[in-house]
């Protein structure tokens, strides 16, 4: 089965001078996939002409005559731009002529449009942003929510944990992935009432939860899938963009001190250059909009050609293995369990 | 003025053999100090005799007999262990013996001990944890809360703000220190209602507010002040402490990976360790308990001698630049403006 994705060209900063660029080299680094590039059709155009990759058989074009600006409000986009690169792209997705949507378009416009035309999943309240992150024991750690939703009850930590387990279980084939809570101590009475009751709620769930967890733990691997709310996520992710761009300044400013540091340093090339590629953020752009009925991956607005290569490629993993069924069924289940198991429900008063 | 601290030496990861070498270096380095190490009297007395410092003029040794342990609850601390040296040593601050007290003791029966022994501040309901972290402009960014709130007021945060503020402008010299709210986006209307509400408040007061800043403005440095409740910061610190050893170990692995790799770190060890010794977390410790009646320095538990040692520092510059002081006279000049303001004052329900 091929694979079709829909680009919304004209999201992020740069716009289609970097997702142009991004999707040629995905599709002719990539046999079974199809992308469709949604967006202002003669400024594309003239981009796949650069690159001659205008007749590229599994590329095609869709117009779309607006743009969701970076800053634009949720209402811009939800109400005033009907004929955006976002929502047609999305569209797309829901008329089922694609499987998943990648765009760079900011965030709070593409989990609105993404909300309003795909609609949720039974059972799921509250969609959640998922990202991975890379840790210390080689891997990655999945992480969710980011920012979507700023005020969660312990029933939508619940639902973020069974979202990243079907997302994990899909993508990485592991079949009972860990999971922590995303706390300030690992023990029980540590943290605020409703991750207190999260913690009920997911230890008396079906999921492998692990416990609590810290911050640290997000780096060094403790778990598979760490889970938080959306407002606490966001500070964690950006937090650790900041320290990571501070210390890389800083590791370049030593090695460019004097003369003899850049001699140094030029020995030490292929050594930094190891490292750097290790911890390239770019290789892990690409977060995943889960709890819709289709697949969206949201890819970060300032992402070069290279990182938004990653995320379209985020997109195909996703849908080559079947995130969404996953997902779908995992929701269904868990919604039977819920209805059989409420006569005897001993969870209080939620 | 001599400044007299208080150390409890049986706290944290290690004890005496960690706080006792910090003690004895810090008062041979610093003129005008003077320590009281508070603990199991034969044990320091053996600590001493190891470093010849027996009859330091500016030592002294209190006994206390008993012992908070890393895992004790608060209630034991509280309750239980009236003799221990973290109580012992807050009593003798209390008593006007000392100024501020250093302890790496568990942070939850430290705060409460403090609480109960020295009380708050008039007019604040909640004290805070501030640290400093390094940023990218060469200097530091203060923190707070880091833990010690784990759900907030709006009014709380506004407290974080004006103490954070007397902290700066005393430690620092700088008389308007910026103050940012952390959030998940700079405009107005982002973030929760807390978060909203806590905006309003410091635009309408007295502080030099920015505005809302985001986890990466940490360490860009935007503002020297970092508001936020105690879980939001707490998971910053740690996952900034994740990353950071993460991120130091996958150097280490690049530069010992073969002999080569390993003689390129040799020649390359000045620039390491100068890199290094920018970004060590050590020289940061020292988080600062703030909003009782007397200053209390709480050490990273698993610290080092030279850690610790930068924890009595922190505590011996927060007396010597009149922190408590100058947090009192905010506080009161604060409650009355306060009371000047409530019947015109436009604050909407809280």
């Amino acid at each position: 089965m091929t694979v079709t994705l829909t680009i919304d060209c004209m999201g992020g900063d740069h716009g289609p001078s970097v997702t142009v660029p991004a999707a040629v080299r995905f599709v002719q680094s990539t046999d079974d996939v199809e992308l469709v590039l949604v967006g202002q059709q003669e400024i594309i155009n003239a981009q796949l002409a650069k690159l001659r990759a205008t007749d590229h058989p599994r590329l095609s074009v869709v117009n779309a005559s607006e743009v969701v600006a970076m800053d634009d409000s949720v209402e811009t986009a939800l109400r005033k731009k009907k004929d955006s690169s976002m929502r047609v792209a999305l569209n797309l997705v829901k008329e089922a002529r694609a499987q998943a949507c990648v765009s760079a378009g900011n965030t709070g416009a593409l989990m609105a449009v993404s909300r309003y035309v795909l609609k949720t999943l039974p059972g799921i309240e509250r969609p959640a942003i998922a990202t991975v992150l890379p840790n210390q024991k080689g891997g990655y750690t999945t992480m969710l929510d980011l920012g979507a939703n700023v005020d969660c009850e312990p029933t939508h930590l619940l639902q973020f944990a069974e979202m990243g387990h079907a997302l994990v279980a899909a993508v990485d084939g592991k079949e009972r992935p860990s999971i922590g809570l995303l706390n300030i101590g690992e023990e029980v009475i540590k943290g605020n009432d409703v991750i207190k009751q999260a913690g009920e709620l997911l230890r008396g769930s079906t999921l492998n939860f692990y416990g609590n967890v810290e911050g640290n733990d997000i780096y060094r691997g403790t778990t598979d899938i760490v889970v938080c709310d959306g407002f606490v996520g966001n500070v964690a992710l950006k937090t650790s963009e900041g320290l990571a761009q501070m210390l890389g300044d800083m590791i370049r400013e030593e090695f460019t001190r004097t003369w003899w540091t850049k001699v140094i340093a030029t020995i030490a090339l292929p050594i930094l250059t190891r490292f750097k590629h290790r911890v390239d953020h770019r290789r892990y752009n690409g977060a995943a909009l889960l709890g819709l009925r289709a697949l969206v991956i949201k890819s970060h607005g300032s992402a070069d050609a290279y990182s938004f290569e990653w995320a379209i490629k985020r997109g195909y993993d996703a849908v080559r293995n079947g995130v969404l069924d996953r997902l779908s069924r995992a929701m269904q289940e868990n919604q039977t369990q819920l209805q059989d198991a409420k006569p005897v429900s001993a969870i209080p008063a939620l």
